[in-house]
């Protein structure tokens, strides 16, 4: 137990300082509550974290989660999934929890994409609290290869090695380097795609586009898996040509934190 | 039929009443237009009423209803579907209409939540016209637990004894008390109904969510029933607890018509 | 091959002339690329043309298209899906190309309806280049007949002969006129579709509305077939009683463009 505090705080220092390092502050100065469920905000997608310790056995038949546990763990938000999958992903590899609900509304409030709401159980509230922590702390980073204009969004996410999140929303095989590819509107996606796919040698898991494996965003979104050093190269690929396109659809789409791949 | 007219006119005169007491019109200042389809409009979420006196029945076979009338009562809103329900719920306790069609798109205009497109039959044209005038008229009450800020909404609904509109379109048992809670970003409905279920003994219909009996919305929505007393002390429960959490986000989420619950 | 040139030069002319007689300009003055992939932009809908010469094996099996071709031609909006699919279907007239993959987001960033994604092959990036110009170009005329308040729009499309992407995307009998008539809030289509069915005698391909046939958007869509002049007789009769009643919900609905049918 002191050797999992220990690496969860180093974990989440880590987060932190990347996290400070981006032009804006880690939390909104939001209005505060003594509510024993709230754990906190990120600063970007509205995004929001809670805890239950011990949920209503009725209420948890009812959620269509993949296993029940005690304790839950929520992270909620009205712009962005990728960001917040990525960054549970980390949370459930530094913590004693389980994706057990991973779902993406149509929205970003009038944007092209997706929000989340994702579940994590535990069987003690202060793992998944601790959980909840950690994947907060690092969202404004998996936002750094988020990329918007009027007209639509890139997004670009990597990590060297998939964890369980990834595995839950995407299929990503566990423990091998993972990669995701969306451009907005979806058109641009399917070109990004190519291009990621001529770049280097990666596994395809799957294309999602609006009537296939979205919730109807105007999104085309490719999922690759492979050698750590092809999938990279692939989004890198992929980000180039995706920045070209939608621009010229009007401004030059800017990320609002730094990019991370 | 004058006992029924002299029942219907007491409740619109009492919903008129309840809904000249809130801070906006009862009837927007709108363009108005002759058409014998046009029934009124009520002054919050672009709400819509119209008739069809005898339906094309071409159309009809077309328009997936649950049962077929000669004349076709229609609500249809960009903002908001519990409350046109719930107004319609009311609706056809008072008049000799049976609801045929409740349809909810993602829509709320860039908002987390759903729009509506509600059909009730009825084999008099005069019938399906009450049905809609009385619908109208009842829309800004069930507003009144609608709470709204830039990060998202809540939305409490809450009926002594629920008729046919809550039993198509969420299953609550005809006669029953019935309750919803519903948050947005959908994480703070998950902790809302966790709350509500813990402060009363009610029964759980169902949770609706981004990825289940939704539209792909951003809320969680539980549907509970049971005592009435019971059902009430469950919504006040969860809208506390859900103002707390969303006003989080930002700024205090406000309702623009007076609570009724 | 001349002869194909010639016509598509004709067709283009024709189109460009039309386009030009609206009071915006053909092409919105965007950032340029050197991209080989990228066509060009239409100045309404955030609608973007691309080609991909030599598609990857690995993605063209991933996207879901009817059939697999060497070159695709992407045609690609945030808002508008109807304007596109017609204007796509007068490119696939006059080109050697097939459409392969029709999907509708909900977008309209923000509005009641659809975004599009539509995706045409041939065996000849020159091909399918050509198709998306033709398409680029005509994507303003099609919008002439989309009406735009804040409260919702208006959506009518007419083609005395439809072609393979009306009968890909709405079941239109190729070679006979097709009608699409839309309102939203979903409501307004409703009665719009009754009016239209009433006012000539034409066969109803489908009506779609937010929980059938559409991406849960707040439109109700007729889709006609038959008699060219009756075709156009209903779509016009739909028109003016949707004008009015979108009218009662605030400003009267206006059209970008010059009105075609």
């Amino acid at each position: 137990m002191a050797d999992t505090d220990e690496l969860v705080n180093r974990v989440m220092g880590k987060l932190l300082d990347a996290s400070n390092s981006g032009s804006k502050p880690a939390t909104k100065n939001v209005g505060k509550t003594d509510l024993t469920e709230f754990v906190g905000t990120a600063p970007v997608g509205d995004t929001i974290g809670m805890v239950i310790a011990n949920v209503d056995s009725e209420l948890s038949k009812n959620l269509h989660l993949q296993s029940e546990f005690r304790s839950l763990g929520i992270l909620s938000a009205r712009t962005g999934a990728g960001p917040q999958i990525m960054a549970v992903d980390e949370a459930v590899k530094a913590t004693n929890t389980e994706v057990v609900s991973v779902q993406m509304p149509r929205d970003t409030k009038g944007g092209a994409g997706h929000g989340s709401l994702i579940i994590v159980g535990g069987n003690d509230v202060s793992d998944v609290r601790r959980a909840i922590e950690v994947a907060l702390a690092d969202v404004p980073n998996k936002f750094g290869d988020v990329y918007n204009s009027a007209a639509g969004h890139l997004e670009l996410q990597y990590t060297a090695r998939a964890s369980e999140a990834c595995h839950f929303a995407f299929g990503a095989p566990v423990g091998k380097a993972y990669g995701l590819i969306a451009g907005a509107p979806a058109g641009i996606g399917v070109v990004m795609g190519d291009t990621a796919l001529k770049a280097a040698n990666v596994d395809v898991l799957s294309f999602a586009s609006p009537a296939y494996g979205t919730s109807y965003s105007n999104e085309g979104v490719l999922h690759i898996s492979g050698d750590s050093g092809a999938v990279r190269q692939a989004v890198i690929a992929a980000r180039e040509v995706g920045l070209k396109l939608l621009g010229t659809l009007g401004e030059e789409p800017k990320n609002d934190f730094p990019s991370y791949i």
